[in-house]
């Protein structure tokens, strides 16, 4: 079992700078996060891409900020549980926390900060009958190695960078791909969209436009996958994998059923130091809504340090905060 | 008259980030600040200290934040009077606010946004009778010219950092310089107190301690400074100048006079948009208060961002905000 002061959920940016504002009251943290690195949407979702609104930072990419972050966090040492999802939080007697992730991983902490971003990342799906009945046999979500596919025939879908993109690298590793797209027009970068048409006209793909997957063959393995033309016609395109690439959709998941006062998607907390309705749990960051939420980064650091604040009661209940600013005495580490 | 949507008093990080937040929902600001640049505390007070608590940056100076603030903020192109201090606010019939600084400066607009720091940066002045009287007539708070003490009979008094390094730098332009301090150590930097003190002992410089000052004497012009040592001796000491160096304190100055609700030295303000007790004006960072804050700049970043949004409906009372993240957007300028 882990033990810890303080049980973050999430490893996002205002997760991480949890750890930072907790540990400047010389508070201890153990972070779980379902994704399998650290960053929550800056690394999953746009690492790359630049942000403007970080006070103090003109531009910086979510990859960067969250690299600043973790040397910002470092001399507080905190420990992290990565892919897994935190799966129950249950109170016991001595007024500590039992987390239970879904790995089996058990932490134990005095209070627990919801910093969970949007929720759990999932990929989007399209309505298809028995989609997730070839899931694992031969329907990915995503492609993490693309050797895999050597010698396949594969079926992507979508139209966006995602699968333009992989369109693009497994037409040299596969026997055959096929790229089925509603629209006739790309939503993925100008560039890689005519270097799919490219391919296209040479032959070395299919491209079918202004069309859509309606359904999938085979006996437990796939074979093959309906396509329904919008001129009129359709067609079963022989298929060892079918890839719909539609993007990523939150999802709460378990957090919405801890029996915490909630709004929609969103853990409904006060201002005074973002607690929620159950004691000694705080939510911060995109999961949590008050009266004037936005949901910016620089929020939620704000709601970390007065949650620091509050939370510092619970785990030195026979202590008083002595304030200090870090630029008079620095900062003192583990 | 300087016009523009928005007013923000105070040009510290608060109120930088504020134009950049004001900016992102194309409203204009002009920025007014007592001090003659920019960057408030930051730059007045601790330029060259580091600072370790600002999101994303393991460490960074006062100096080097308020650079960046700038950068970040310059696409909105925001208009300056530094130097002067806003004495007067009145709200005038077609929903504007007319400011009024110190030099008669007159400011037009809709919103005014209070971001005051903790008030002016006043000197810490002894309690001597008559000081006042001597001001400008050979006692001063500060040192801006060294010149001016050539070949001068000068008394500093004070223990810090600043009568330190004026003593140092002094001893070699004035004529003779004696310090004056209470106790029998240094609060300054020990390297400093060390080079003080063998200026001393080689007789380049008075010292003199466990002693404090208590008279001064000359008729309209200084020309001595009564000393009592903590021994039980007394002594006039013959001077041209007196420099007491003890530090600045914070003054809120005509602020207080506005007629908003406070509580001691802050403006009360609610945590949904940060507004004050009278409508269209706002007050963000150091200066507000309200259950649960802290005086910590991250802080006054959410409040400026949450502000904003509000501001907007009295700015474009006919449009409804169209909330963008500029992740996906980026930074549209003026």
């Amino acid at each position: 079992m882990i033990s810890s002061d303080i049980c973050i959920i999430g490893a996002g940016p205002v997760g991480l700078f949890a750890v930072f504002e907790t540990g400047l009251l010389k508070m201890r943290c153990h972070v779980v996060d379902v994704l399998p690195q650290v960053g929550g949407q800056l690394t999953e979702i746009y690492p790359g891409k630049p942000i403007y609104d970080i006070p103090g930072y003109p531009k910086i990419t979510g990859e960067e900020l969250v690299g600043q972050l973790m040397t910002q966090i470092a001399p507080f040492k905190p420990s992290f549980t990565l892919g897994e999802r935190v799966e129950q939080v249950s109170r016991q007697r001595d007024e500590t926390f039992l987390l239970t992730t879904s790995a089996g991983t058990v932490i134990s902490a005095r209070v627990v900060v919801i910093a969970g971003g949007l929720g759990c990342f999932e990929p989007r799906k399209p309505v298809i009958p028995d989609l997730n009945l070839y899931e694992g046999n031969g329907v990915a979500y995503s492609v993490r190695d693309p050797e895999v596919f050597r010698g396949h025939k594969v079926v992507i879908a979508g139209g966006g960078d995602s699968a333009l993109d992989w369109t693009l690298v497994l037409a040299g590793i596969a026997d055959k791909v096929t790229l089925v797209h509603r629209g006739n027009t790309f939503r993925g970068a100008p560039d890689t969209a005519s270097r799919v048409q490219e391919l296209a006209n040479a032959g070395k793909l299919d491209l079918i436009i202004r069309a859509h997957t309606t359904h999938l063959t085979g006996k437990g393995k796939l074979n093959g996958v309906g396509v329904s033309l919008h001129g009129g016609d359709s067609l079963i395109i022989p298929a060892d994998d079918f890839i719909p690439l539609f993007g990523l959709t939150p999802r709460l998941g378990p957090i919405a059923e801890w029996g915490l006062n909630m709004d929609k998607d969103a853990i409904n907390v006060n201002t005074i130091d973002y607690s929620t309705s159950e004691e000694r749990i705080y939510a911060i960051g995109d999961i949590n809504h008050y009266p004037g939420k936005l949901k910016l980064i620089l929020c939620g650091f704000h709601e970390a340090a007065l949650m620091a604040r509050s939370a510092f009661r619970f785990v030195y209940p026979d202590q008083r905060i002595n304030f200090k600013y870090t630029t008079v005495y620095g900062i003192n580490a583990f």
